[in-house]
């Protein structure tokens, strides 16, 4: 996912620490209701199943090695009609009746439907795409998808997409393969639309989305999942109940177009007669936040900002009670919160707040010593999280008319990727049936009201989809975008899953959805 | 000099224009009285000397080149000890009897003395470092000194040092060899003093000049001058009466001593609860400057700004009188002065007033698209021109007291290089002789009160040495820190003077300068 690493991190920071703590949440009431009959909810006895996992182990760990070996980057423009053909080739092969590609003004989409004659249709959200990744930093080959023993986790496969996403999705894939290979149907119907710009924010998706067909297909859906190696390290897993929408934008400030300043870069001595335009950039930066740079201040960014239900205070006040304060603190690198608010008071803000933040900025000379230019030109790249029920497109907005109404008409917005906030009801059936699943193998869970961080389930849970969206899986996986990914194929946890296990708590799931 | 290209810059923008605009300037008053007893003043007949500069003419330019085929760069550390040494054998070549090495806490000064039993004895600065260089950027090899056709100007010397200093210093160099072929003594006996720092802005220079040896030698002068080939392409030349001060300064926020935010960059949707060094940053520097960005609003820095006198109103105005705005603006890619100022007003603003510039600024992620972090620090690099009576000194502590009283006292404040304004009065020795050497030339003459660039006079014309000081030479060159930088050795304009003319004028100036 493009903001894997949040998840990652947002994982991590909940629930290594309290994992850590020894803590095992309560399990929150509507995750109880659902958890009767278990034995009839995930297909009676699935041994049958189990052992077709085992014997297709090296086929599975075959076919990931296949899709990690062709690295769709949409950055790159690299191996695009490629990587929607591969795509397309294994779920034909995983039992999908149809799978073909839908063209966008970008690179194209997947839309596949298996109709295994169930009562209930699933829907599913695929990426075939991967981040960039450069060969030189890692310690395998990236495209070469070797297992190698990595203490504590035990054999894990290193390559670039292996937890994100591939590995992932590649083990659900191997869920329909064991089931076929243990003379089973699928117990949902699937449709599954998959895309190849996630890593660049998905421009195009809503185009695949969106055409009839596939609107067509997914009204018959009571909820949309993306596969997803949710353990920590320790076991643990947390399910989210949405995540804040981010946009990300580059302002431009140049002379050029302030028609301001010299047009060029030009001897710093000048700045006494002439405009410049970092000090254009640094005051206009300046009106987008408070005084002590923590609140958005753009003009009438609040407007559709929901408060936090009690509900959703209620999950948090749980998870600031059963984590340590103080070790959150040293796994984020942290001493204070911001205005040295409580820990959970932090946490309210991390779930409830948007945020205007300035992730990069640069302007003029950047190297050793100094060079005494007045430069012609300033960049500022932000990124702002937005939540229920902010969108996107009315941010945007905002943002440009604030910057026109105070002179900053000129600054450049120029927004490179944006996703609305997605959330999703706890009592929906997807919710249930994961936590069902997770509660059966003895996970510890905690409920999530809100991920800081994003991702594109706004497409299916904003109009005209309005579904439930969101993330399950088990095992374990870490290092998205980063050097050395990995995904663990054999655990040597035993409270964390391997990829064979993990195969079977997609068969449990799709069990679990089918009898909710 | 290390600000050469604000010089190159100001007489460009102030001469070329000028010259384009075919006017000459009148004449100030003080200057036309020195123009008396022109004959005598230049030591009578000087057909011998300009027959020696002819004869020595292959030997000068052969001199130069061996001196750019050593590039000392303080930046580097490269060749200092040697460049130190072969400025103490050039000078001894060229008649100083004493030269020596005076050592600093960084780089090596040279301290050389020429007893001609003349009556008068004359300071003069000189460097005998260069910038750095990438010789991939040259289309000559930069330390070759290669002769080539470079229209519109002649025949032009390529090579690092060319124009900044060395063309100009061997120049001078040469006149000394020239009148000592003539069969003549110099007309006043010369204490020299050379640094090596000149490119990073002379930290160590006062070391050099307050040697109490140095500092007795000085006290027989009555001026310091440095050679400089202050013709522009057309033939004028600008005389600066003084020059801004700068300090550069970095300012760097970081989480770790503000002791706020991740210690690391973290993933920015952590940006709600914690806080961010951008923004700190952010918010600090625009209380630096007012809201347009264009005056400096730190406490107090105002309080030793001397306000224009009537005199140097009356030479700006001439200038602008002189110039067209049309195509000085032209020059410089500039619609509009800052706040749509008139010439006059701007062209007084840069004369007088103090700046406060971002020359670059840089944070997190700063390559191509977006990277969701809040970084961990953020760096800005301000330039800060003074106006007598500012100091260096007096405007860091108004900086950093200005930053600590709005709750930015963590903010990092690195003074990277420092000078103080100099100014040298129009009725000193030095200007009158230089003026009277341009003006028996028929060089177009302008007098500016004050560069809007900079460079290290003010450790002569301040105290203790308190001399007038300033830049002598005619000539051209320019690109002084850019690739393919030039210094003219024939010159293919009969205004403009290739060096071997240029070597008469240095002559004529030391006479001139021994007849005032």
């Amino acid at each position: 996912m493009r903001d894997g690493t949040t998840v990652n991190l947002n994982r991590r920071g909940l629930l290594m620490t309290a994992a850590a703590a020894g803590a095992t949440l309560a399990m929150p009431r509507l995750i109880r209701a659902a958890g009767q009959s278990d034995k009839s909810m995930y297909g009676g006895d699935l041994t049958s199943v189990r052992a077709a996992i085992e014997r297709q182990r090296a086929e599975a760990i075959k076919r990931l090695q296949t899709w990690i070996a062709l690295p769709s980057i949409a950055a790159e423009n690299r191996n695009m009609p490629e990587g929607a053909q591969l795509m397309i080739e294994l779920l034909k092969d995983a039992g999908f009746q149809s799978a073909k590609v839908i063209k966008t003004d970008g690179q194209p989409g997947v839309f596949a439907t298996l109709d295994a004659g169930a009562q209930r249709t699933v829907g599913m959200y695929f990426m075939y795409d991967v981040k960039q990744f450069d060969p030189k930093e890692w310690s395998s080959p990236p495209l070469e998808g070797a297992i190698v023993d990595r203490p504590p986790f035990g054999k894990v496969m290193i390559g670039r997409g292996a937890i994100n996403q591939k590995g992932p999705e590649a083990t659900f894939l191997a869920a329909l393969h064991a089931l076929k290979a243990a003379g089973r149907k699928s117990p949902v119907n699937i449709v599954l639309i998959a895309e190849g710009e996630e890593e660049i924010a998905s421009p195009h998706f809503a185009q695949v989305v969106h055409q009839p067909e596939v609107l067509k297909a997914l009204s018959k859906c009571h909820e949309v999942f993306m596969p997803f190696a949710s353990q920590s390290p320790q076991g643990s897993v947390q399910i989210a109940l949405g995540a804040k929408g981010a946009v990300e934008v580059e302002l431009v400030a140049s002379t050029e177009k302030w028609g301001r300043g010299s047009k060029d870069d030009i001897h710093s001595s000048y700045k006494a007669e002439l405009d410049s335009a970092v000090w254009h950039m640094v005051k206009a930066l300046s009106t987008l936040v408070s005084e002590d740079g923590n609140d958005p201040a753009i003009d009438g960014w609040f407007e559709h900002v929901k408060p936090l239900t009690d509900r959703q205070k209620q999950l948090i006040a749980e998870q600031v009670a059963h984590n340590s304060e103080a070790d959150v603190k040293k796994l984020l690198g942290v001493q204070h919160w911001l205005r040295d608010l409580s820990y959970r008071d932090a946490m309210e803000r991390l779930a409830s707040q948007p945020t205007v933040n300035i992730e990069g900025m640069f302007a003029g000379y950047t190297g050793p010593g100094g060079k005494t230019i007045l430069p012609s030109k300033a960049t500022a790249k932000l990124d702002l999280r937005l939540v229920p029920d902010q969108t996107a497109a009315d941010c945007e907005a905002k943002l440009k008319a604030h910057l026109a109404k105070r002179g900053y008409g000129d600054i450049e917005v120029k927004i490179t990727g944006g996703y609305d906030p997605t959330q999703t009801e706890e009592n929906s059936s997807l919710i249930k049936a994961s936590a069902a699943v997770y509660q059966q193998q003895g996970m510890p869970i905690s409920l999530s009201p809100r991920l800081a961080g994003s991702w594109p389930g706004y497409i299916f849970t904003g109009a005209p989809v309005s579904l439930p969206a969101g993330h399950f899986g088990t095992g374990h996986g870490s290092r998205a975008h980063a050097p050395d990914e990995y995904y663990v194929i054999e655990s040597s946890n035993p409270a964390v899953q391997g990829m064979a296990d993990a195969t079977l708590s997609y068969v449990m799931h799709l069990y679990a959805l089918a009898a909710i």
